[in-house]
């Protein structure tokens, strides 16, 4: 998508055609900084430093950094060594695993000499699916927008909700909450939406803002507390967000605070969509509540807040007492009976078995 | 309620017996500075700058604040003067208006020389009257925690959430929704606060943790995200908030996003109460959504956090992009239907209008 003028992806070879170029997503919304990597270690330090975050995004990453490793060592040994260090960077990172074995099962009965170039091929590969993906979720989502801008009579702007960050930075482009949002803007449909802040980490203040706004898409930063308020006052559509996991029974587990807004709209009737590429649905669980254990992270996290500075240097600040134990709950579980629908590649189904099953029929005996 | 070893209300009388002390409220949860207030016009900072907050203090201040400036000058023309400098403090806030209505009535018969003393006597008593309130709150309060800790058998805390100050910081001592809070911890009953750090303003990352620090009551400072999931695993026993308004049929206007965690509490069975003082219910209203307009306030707290530096500044750093709209609502109203009962100084009561009325008889007519 656009910042400024230009179209970026969020990874890209550079133009001498081997090195990989990737945004320094630590540094936004203040600075866009764009990052050059020639090796493995900067791979894999752009991943471990969440220099680049988002499942499909640290996927693609992997993959270059194979490619990056074998062009400066194609034995076998270096193959496997590049796996390692890849897969040390974070190691609970579904894609990321997912992508070395996509490349190690290709690349350890290849010859050496063409490893490399296999390895380039693949990653490049990897990226246009996820991009191929997102934007046919993009496409059935702009659907629904189409729906409400025509129920407004074209009268107004259609105003969608968002929490967290499921837009282009968290995957190689378009994202999926978002895709549908800028295909709408893209084809003309005026937009305006409401980005939740999204505590503890601010990824909607800090991410989701910026790549609406650098795409020249209307919208207003909020807080987290302020989602239910709106709904109530017939000032939201339509809310869409992403999903870090989603069971067969289509509950969905994504950034904490999610359930609560899934419960506003309930309250209010205002539809919630859920937008997710197909290949995530996980299909050993059903009952997201019994059977996702919910991660807690550092307090650090609640307590001190980054950002910059009037002089313009960016540093953290801790808002709460020095002494006071803080929790940090990193996902919820909003059960399926609050999810008007999923959004996926194939199309809009309901969140649940029958609905995913229809769009998914080949996982009819799983 | 105790700061360290002692016993504190948020105003009272220095040693001399005519100047006032606050707490400088704008310095916590960093600093515990006190301030000295010897004229009409300290008084009149202390509100204007927010040393003071909270209806109950603000009230309690400007109070003080006429019998310092008569304490100077007993004439007609100082009290008059006095009365409009401390209204024009803080235009909307009701119990600045009440306070000082109520003292005029007072004082303006009196003589000259009597008015100070007249002042002093009548700030005291609006004081008091605030902490017998609230004690009688926490009182019918207390019977709802000791009951849950009944209903736990007594084999661990009680957990409780809350959102926003609704503490003794915001009042003269105990506050409305901690009063119970209070009294169950000093009668020895095991109690946990989960507190709401309450974005925008984070009063209750930096107010209401730092006044259960300080009692020694056990708390957890989460984001405001996190009280939905909390209640789906169980992990909160009942809420407590304060209200800003309440209608005549229950309905309360709150700090924005009290509305989310009633519907949470709602969802999931978790008894939700919001404490009052009956004098401050809008009988004129009924249907909060309808009937009460929702304050916008500057953008500037949404896109601006306040906290302390690793080196000890104090300092607000930006988290939005520079150029990105930002909404900040001030407040929202949760239905009487979401509330489980309102706890005030008569009782605790179904929100409803037989409910209050049942407790106030003498409305009947209104």
């Amino acid at each position: 998508m656009k910042v400024g003028a230009r179209g970026y992806r969020s990874i890209w070879l550079a133009e001498d055609g081997w090195a990989v170029e990737i945004i320094d997503q630590t540094r936004l919304p203040h600075d866009f900084v764009t990052r050059r990597l020639e090796t493995l270690d900067e791979a894999a330090t752009a991943i471990r430093d969440m220099w680049v975050r988002g499942a499909p995004l640290i996927g693609a990453t992997a993959a270059y950094g194979l490619a990056l490793a074998l062009r400066a060592d194609a034995s076998e040994a270096s193959l496997e060594r590049a796996a390692q260090v890849l897969l040390d960077t974070r190691p609970t990172a579904v894609n990321l695993n997912w992508a070395i074995d996509d490349l190690l099962a290709r690349l350890r009965p290849a010859a050496e000499a063409a490893r490399a170039g296999l390895a380039y091929a693949r990653a490049r590969e990897i990226c246009d699916e996820d991009v191929a993906t997102n934007h046919a979720i993009g496409g059935h989502g702009l659907g629904l927008i189409r729906a409400a801008w025509e129920a407004a009579e074209r009268a107004r702007p259609v105003n969608l909700l968002t929490h967290c960050n499921a837009g282009w930075l968290a995957t190689v482009d378009w994202g999926t909450a978002l895709a549908p949002i800028y295909l709408a803007h893209d084809e003309g449909i005026p937009v305006h939406v409401w980005v939740d802040e999204t505590r503890p980490r601010n990824q909607g203040a800090g991410l989701t803002a910026w790549e609406l706004g650098e795409h020249g898409v209307a919208h207003t930063v909020i807080v987290d507390n302020a989602g239910g308020h709106l709904m109530q006052r017939g000032r939201v559509d339509l809310c869409i967000t992403g999903t870090d996991r989603t069971t067969a029974a289509g509950d969905v587990c994504n950034k904490i605070g999610t359930y609560l807004k899934a419960l506003a709209a309930h309250d209010n009737g205002v539809p919630f969509y859920v937008a997710l590429p197909g290949p995530t649905i996980d299909w050993t669980i059903e009952d997201g509540l019994a059977e996702i254990p919910i991660e807690e992270r550092a307090g650090a996290e609640v307590a001190e807040v980054t950002g910059m500075t009037a002089e313009g240097h960016i540093t953290s600040v801790r808002i709460t007492p020095e002494n006071s134990p803080l929790g940090n709950f990193a996902f919820d579980v909003t059960p399926a009976r609050l999810i008007t629908g999923l959004i996926t590649e194939r199309g809009v189904c309901p969140a649940s078995r029958e609905g995913l099953l229809a769009l998914y029929p080949e996982r009819h005996n799983q």
